[in-house]
């Protein structure tokens, strides 16, 4: 059985310190990545302040892995040993229930995800099944490439997803390490876009981003009938019925943030204008797939500070108070 | 000019009377209907409670509307001279936007209601654009095809709008005018249908219109995920958790009861189901047109129960109370 290197904490929220751990070998259509890069993704700072105790093992998290391919369990094909790979939130799902076989995995209910119950990215090395495993097309820098896995599949969705015509005028709520991938990723498509902060001083910023013009969040009541689509990214609970009043009739109200107070949508809005509210958590191999191509063609990566995997308490900190443009990515060996 | 007889009212929600009022003639691209039949919708109550005053015109509600064609304005087909024809909520819309460029005339902003400003169809004779007045097909019965006009478009809109397959558990809150009409249109699109309600001695009816099971209301929270699309007809503040509850993954919640309080969706439901909220307000012309067809295909009309037009008093007052199933009615000559 492998023996890897990892860190991880077992006191809710307590620093991460390198543990060794011993992991099964790859089953039946699982690799093992080493680990080159991995990203630290705001799920990873609640999934490290729900450790439990020092008698558990320690929870691992990252889950924005670039990494290749070092072995390989039965029913996979040899020629993906040393194959550059990305790996994202999910690891593996149950491939028999209706949704997986219909191509719609990220609802099946036994999906396995990377950093739940198991150790993940913050690794010399993780495990996962063959179809999450997914080769990271040429003209992506691997150092950068990890978010795309979980931050940039996510903003892809309403895109990809809600099947946004490229005439379309797409606003992104929240400019950080989802909004700033969603705008380049809505500008490549084809977009009218437009970022939406509470920021003045990310005007420039925001453009260089892909964005046609910026509009305040506090002043977006003057936005009447404005976006087709609105990509939410913040979690933060907003003057809903502004947002919703600057869709455009049959526009989308597109929800990524995972807000904790429930939205309170008028109806009346919503039937007057044929409007609709969505949501979704991440996405599916085919999807995942289609993003790293587009990224690729369209030159699409995310804004990122490279630091060495020992200085992951440095980063997760400077992470909690926002300090960071946009993506932490830790570099390996751990 | 002609002149027409109609009930109405001046001072809110007092009792109709008749009155004669005058008209200008069918402008181009009009036409005027003698109205055979005309249904009650709950929408036409706000309409006769919102009379302002002894001066203005008297309001005339009436929107679910069954008439022949007796004039023609400049550009109509003489063809249509005499056709038996239907016609809903909305009597005609700019034509020159591009929403009503692309087929999606009830979000023009300039529409036209058939009630609104203009005398509707309690009354002899009613004038509406030529493309919003729509032959009623073989096989309608003309006293009981008026509410297809209005309740039928609206809650055809989520199968046909929202694209649904023959292969989705549909469930349909509230049998009443609209669920009455949803319930068959669901079991003739193909779906598994499911009737809710709070009143347990509906359920022998609601089977006959063509439900498989029926559903109480307050033992939602039992359904955990089996409906692919929930159709609420309800105007009422639910419990807006087991509503979102009963959706499977992908599944979409679509509002048509103008609920006058705000619907609070948490966010985790939604992103981890993939759902989305949707709601709708009549329906257009193309549409319309599928949704007579459709029932005259499969032989549905609405339960009706159709009294003389001079009995609107009556029939206003019942309403009131929820005292028909499922519509009334009205029946000309005013």
């Amino acid at each position: 059985m492998p023996t890897i290197t990892a860190w991880g904490n077992t006191e809710a929220g307590a620093a991460l310190s390198r543990h060794m751990l011993t992991i099964a070998e790859p089953g039946p259509d699982e690799l093992l990545l080493e680990v080159l890069y991995c990203g630290l993704c705001h799920s990873d700072l609640g999934h490290i302040d729900e450790a439990r105790s020092a008698t558990d093992p320690p929870v691992v998290a990252g889950h924005e892995i670039v990494g290749r391919v070092v072995a390989l369990g039965q029913g996979v094909d040899p020629a993906r040993l040393g194959q550059l790979c990305g790996l994202g939130f999910i690891a593996g799902t149950c491939r028999h229930c209706r949704y997986c076989l219909s191509g719609r995995q990220t609802l099946c209910a036994n999906f396995e995800s990377t950093i739940l119950g198991r150790p993940g990215g913050f690794a010399s090395h993780v495990k996962a099944h063959q179809d999450w495993v997914l080769p990271l097309p040429d003209g992506l820098d691997p150092a950068a490439a990890g978010p795309l896995l979980c931050a940039g599949v996510t903003v892809f969705e309403p895109l990809l997803g809600g099947a946004i015509s490229p005439t379309a005028h797409v606003a992104v709520i929240g400019v950080g390490g989802l909004g700033h991938l969603a705008l380049q990723l809505a500008r490549a498509w084809g977009c009218e876009v437009t970022g939406i902060t509470t920021s003045a001083n990310k005007r420039d910023e925001i453009l260089s981003l892909g964005a046609h013009q910026v509009q305040l969040l506090g002043e977006l009541d003057q936005q009447q009938g404005a976006y087709d689509l609105i990509i939410n990214t913040s979690n933060h609970a907003l003057d809903w019925d502004a947002v919703v009043g600057a869709l455009a009739p049959d526009g989308c109200l597109h929800q990524l943030g995972l807000c904790p107070t429930p939205i309170p949508l008028r109806v009346f809005p919503f039937v007057k204008g044929n409007l609709s509210f969505r949501a979704s958590l991440t996405s599916t191999p085919a999807n995942s797939i289609k993003l790293l191509e587009f990224c690729a063609r369209h030159q699409i990566q995310p804004l990122v500070e490279v630091l060495p995997m020992d200085q992951i308490n440095t980063a997760i900190a400077r992470l909690r108070r926002g300090d960071v443009r946009y993506r932490f990515v830790l570099q390996g060996p751990a």
